[in-house]
């Protein structure tokens, strides 16, 4: 790595130095040197990648614990941005003031999309040339705040536009697509309170709170905030990400009903903190004049939230059923990779519909990934399965470490970055009360209504879990136009790499301290029930038929996943998949010729006993047994079943 | 998909009509209408590749032989393409003329990175706000050569970089790890020739004619190509990329020894054609004065070929085996996850440090790829073997579709193409003579020297899967600035399209004409030898064992495949994987000690018997058993094992 580094900086000098005479000869060699630039950037975090992984192999190997793979990703981050800040020459961009032209005529109320600028070229050229003076295309970029801001902003950076475009809709895919939708809905009530009134809980108090301990700072910093702005952060910090602890939790086998809130949360309360963000800008941008707070608007901006994130709920779920559909009614699973192919493209059309129509693509392709994961699944081909698996399994693991590396590295070589004590000092505050808030006044009143109540350790646990991660750093840097906005970005970068390196580092520690017990959960419920699945389970429920008395569990099945149960497996699982009972025998009579045509002759003619193999509506990645390589040591088929699968 | 398409436009249509009132807003409207306008690009292919999904399984279903899915893609894309071009309203891109302020001082030669626009803002803010003009920034994309040329710019094109960067890699890749090592090395020497000799002649043929052509045509036409011009034509258009052929071939079960013929030399030319069309392109720079011939210059050009080709090879082939040591002296197999994540990234890496070091980072994946395949691929775990072989099969087949559609949704929505009939025809012609003159004399000096000679009836089907496609494209699309390079575009585009759906229609045609025979190649030679490899014949040889005589195929091996499969088996394989005979056996007496440092304890313990399984050499995409679906048609065993795994 070093080595290459190296190398890398002291190439970036001869570049630095190159100057070529001749203007059409320079302008190649310029292209040429952003072109090795950009492939510099990436080979940089390439190789941090490269000993990412190497590292947590070691750490791996040596089972130590107190430091996950993102943390580490974080710290190599840190440790290069530093490298790449202090010990590279500064790349400096060349600027000129530029006018329009003095006989132009134009009619634009909005900076226009090209600048044709004519460059008087300094070289003469000898011979007869028609052009001495050259055109050259310059596109629009965005508006210049600080004109004394001659920064850095090529190092190692790359547009924020791409973590929501290229990064996030593989992680928020995986994360819908291996969804441990068993607990998911047993635990649906209390999941969906913490991340949607928790989240909105939470940002609200955040912002309110940052709003109070801004006025109590120096003007110069009161005045650049507005209470928008606070609130805007409270959204963009709200949203936890505790893959660290959850790694932990699986290694250990932790409850499985702490983990399946923990994750469905976090899984949660992404979608619904960029949702809530995106809100409060059109609030903003409505009513940019004075930063005051009208109810006509803040009922405008409840309307958006809710309004899209369902409607990218249904385009998610949407296209997800209708690649359910396809791979039902087709016989493109003879052909695996057309059938991958249709899966992977379906599934990103999600994500580009939601953002083509101005709705949240994340939220799309999270329930794209769940739809997927629910139906889509079990009509793939096994080779499909585990491709598709596998593809996002790997791309997950890239894409996570990867922001996580770049929050590091950026740290250091991000030009916008705004250094405000007060602020992270108020920042760190609020957001640890915000995730309290968020937990325990809901818990509580959750506990009225719940069967088994969730546990004052379980509580702790949950506040615990409140690591930051990639949303809220995405949310962060999108836009740092203003001081403020700078002053958030730099908050939150420090906040998620405090919150994933201490906070992760203590998750065992927390664990042993809250007394939460380990070494059970999922496992021990696999052996007790080897030959059951979910959607048996609903059945019993829902037709009466008798169940298997199983401690306590029973009652705590929430109403909404009883509902849910019913409709899922009497309509859109016989419809949707191969699963038995066929919609002949579950809808109504006047429907049965439709009926007779949406059922395949697979439904009819398997077997009760081949439900459990091509129904694996219960846990698709943590439960179902991965090729195990041929000769290994016994330590992997523990970490094949834990250390990934579930992340 | 066309319901899709549909309100796509009609949303097209309605973000042209919006204007809102600010300059504020309009400004981030705009940006919005940008990022979804991108989105609509990305939807708009993947709707298309979709549709092409969708109808290469009902081909395949119905077993329709005519059409490939890449001739499929291509007619998809025109389609669109037209549709995308007349039916859509003209997004117009607003301009304006710029020039550097009155009273700016600079001291550049080249122009800047970037310019500070002050724009007038015409819009009247009442209150005493101080910026009233605002400044925007403005980056550099290119010279404008034709300013009456306002075209079109945002209309479903991307940058042609891209191609390089992201779509080449992994389809390079994939044809290296899927390399057939065993008939490519049996049959090395006549690939090279072809692959070498048979390029460079091609591209110096076709760039001869091609400026005799264009000296007979209208003089405006005769004096904006210069013969580098024409040369680097030659060079773009020489590559060829069977693979419909190919798939034809797999299907049919066509002689194991013309498919690697013809799979060999595609792989091969598609790397000398870049860096070839590279070295004309240092030439012209180093000499651009008046595009004439200078023997110190050309000898130079020679030298940069030689030695970027070279240094390219080295920097894969050394990443590759650096990977082998990796996962032969590491325990990091007992995780696939990280091994796989490990495997992309010294792969992807591989490009990177090329393309940072001037060198071609498409020739660097090539061989990173088949070293990956020939050595690291044994110390895989099975579950990473599976996972990368069907990550970089759908990468492949992902990309491949997406740039046949691109080339036919371009041929109407890219706003740099330049219809010159006579230079089409011209470019048909000797495109087609190029090949030829590549195949024939060739041919006949290498039967003066191979055993068993290539048949007249292999020659013409060499000759006839001289199809266009990826690289061609590319390298035409790359760079658009002069007339005289749009014109080759166009014409690279039409002689893809028409050989891609016309020839490739035809192969199964062409192939009952030659009466090439089918039906049998790699299966029966595998059913002849179950328990044998690649490896154990090259022992055979080199050892002096006897070896089962076969049909003469022993004396066709080329001397250069001896060569190597000596030093392959003795050094390299105990090196750099767990096969056996270990170092410590093959190294001189006087190394052992270092010879048993490099040796590992499975290598020495490990049986005979279990060689078979862990050494991978011979086909790797083609002859391992797949994991087979559990309940599917009959014919699905066909498909997986001929209609994609070898492409």
């Amino acid at each position: 790595m070093s080595p290459v580094v190296g190398s890398a900086f002291f190439l970036f000098y001869l570049l630095a130095l190159c100057n070529a005479s001749g203007a059409d000869i320079a302008l190649d060699a310029k292209a040429t040197l952003l072109h090795r630039i950009d492939s510099l950037n990436l080979l940089i975090y390439t190789c941090l990648l490269t000993l990412t992984v190497l590292t947590i192999w070691v750490f791996k190997h040596r089972r130590v614990s107190w430091l996950h793979e993102t943390g580490l990703a974080v710290i190599y981050g840190l440790i290069v941005g530093a490298i790449i800040r202090y010990a590279s020459s500064t790349n400096q961009v060349t600027y000129i003031d530029a006018h329009p032209a003095p006989d132009t005529k134009y009619n634009l109320s909005v900076p226009p999309d090209i600048l044709r600028f004519r460059f008087p070229d300094k070289i003469q050229i000898s011979s007869g040339d028609t052009v001495p003076n050259k055109t050259y295309a310059y596109s629009f970029r965005g508006e210049i705040v600080n004109l004394e801001q001659n920064e850095i902003d090529l190092k190692a950076t790359f547009d924020p536009e791409i973590f929501f475009n290229i990064i996030l809709p593989p992680i928020i895919f995986h994360a819908g697509y291996c969804l441990k939708r068993k607990y998911f809905f047993r635990n649906l009530g209390a999941i969906l309170t913490f991340a949607m009134v928790g989240t909105a809980l939470s940002a609200l108090v955040i912002g309110a709170l940052m709003y109070g301990f801004v006025q109590l700072m120096p003007a110069s910093l009161a005045s650049s905030f507005t209470f928008l702005d606070t609130l805007y952060f409270g959204a963009l910090i709200s949203p936890t990400d505790p893959l660290t602890v959850l790694a932990i939790f699986s290694q250990l086998k932790v409850d499985v009903n702490l983990y399946a809130m923990i994750f469905g949360e976090s899984v949660l309360n992404d979608a619904v903190a960029l949702v809530l963000s995106g809100a409060i800008q059109n609030y903003e941008k409505r009513y940019s004049v004075d930063g005051g707070f009208e109810i006509t608007a803040f009922l405008a901006a409840i309307g958006d939230f809710i309004g899209i994130f369902s409607l990218s709920l249904l385009v998610g779920a949407l296209l997800g059923c209708f690649t359910a559909l396809m791979t039902k009614f087709t016989h493109v699973r003879d052909w695996p990779l057309l059938e991958s192919a249709l899966f992977v493209l379906m599934s990103y059309a999600a994500f580009l519909i939601a953002e083509v129509f101005e709705l949240t693509g994340v939220v799309a392709v999270l329930f794209c990934g769940i739809c997927q994961a629910h139906y889509t699944y079990n009509n793939l081909s096994s080779d499909s399965r585990n491709r598709t698996k596998q593809l996002f399994e790997l791309l997950n693991f890239l894409a996570e470490n990867f922001i996580f590396t770049y929050i590091g590295v950026s740290m250091f070589t991000f030009p916008k970055h705004h250094f405000d004590p007060w602020f992270i000092i108020a920042g760190f505050l609020t957001s640890t009360l915000g995730r309290a808030v968020n937990i325990y006044p809901l818990s509580f009143l959750l506990n009225l209504g719940r069967k088994p109540p969730i546990p004052m350790n379980f509580q702790h646990m949950l506040f615990f879990s409140g690591l930051r991660g990639a949303m809220s750093f995405a949310l962060a840097i999108r836009n740092t136009v203003s001081e403020a906005r700078q002053a958030m970005l730099t908050t939150t970068s420090l906040i998620v790499i405090a919150t994933v390196v201490l906070q992760g580092g203590a998750a065992t520690h927390a664990l042993a301290y809250l007394r939460i017990p380990t070494g059970q959960g999922q496992n021990d419920e696999n052996e007790a029930l080897p030959y059951r699945d979910v959607r048996s389970l609903y059945q019993a429920t829902d037709s009466g038929r008798p169940e298997t008395p199983r401690s306590g569990e029973a009652g705590e099945k929430a109403r909404l996943a009883r509902l849910w149960g019913a409709l899922d497996s009497r309509l859109l699982k016989p419809l949707l998949t191969h699963a038995r009972p066929p919609l002949t025998e579950t809808l109504p009579g006047f429907l049965s010729p439709l009926a007779r045509i949406l059922t395949t002759t697979r439904q009819y003619t398997q077997a009760d006993n081949s439900l459990r193999r091509t129904d694996s509506d219960s846990d698709l990645c943590l439960d179902e047994p991965q090729p195990v390589p041929t000769s290994i040591d016994p330590q992997l088929s523990f970490s094949l079943r834990n250390g990934y699968g579930n992340v």
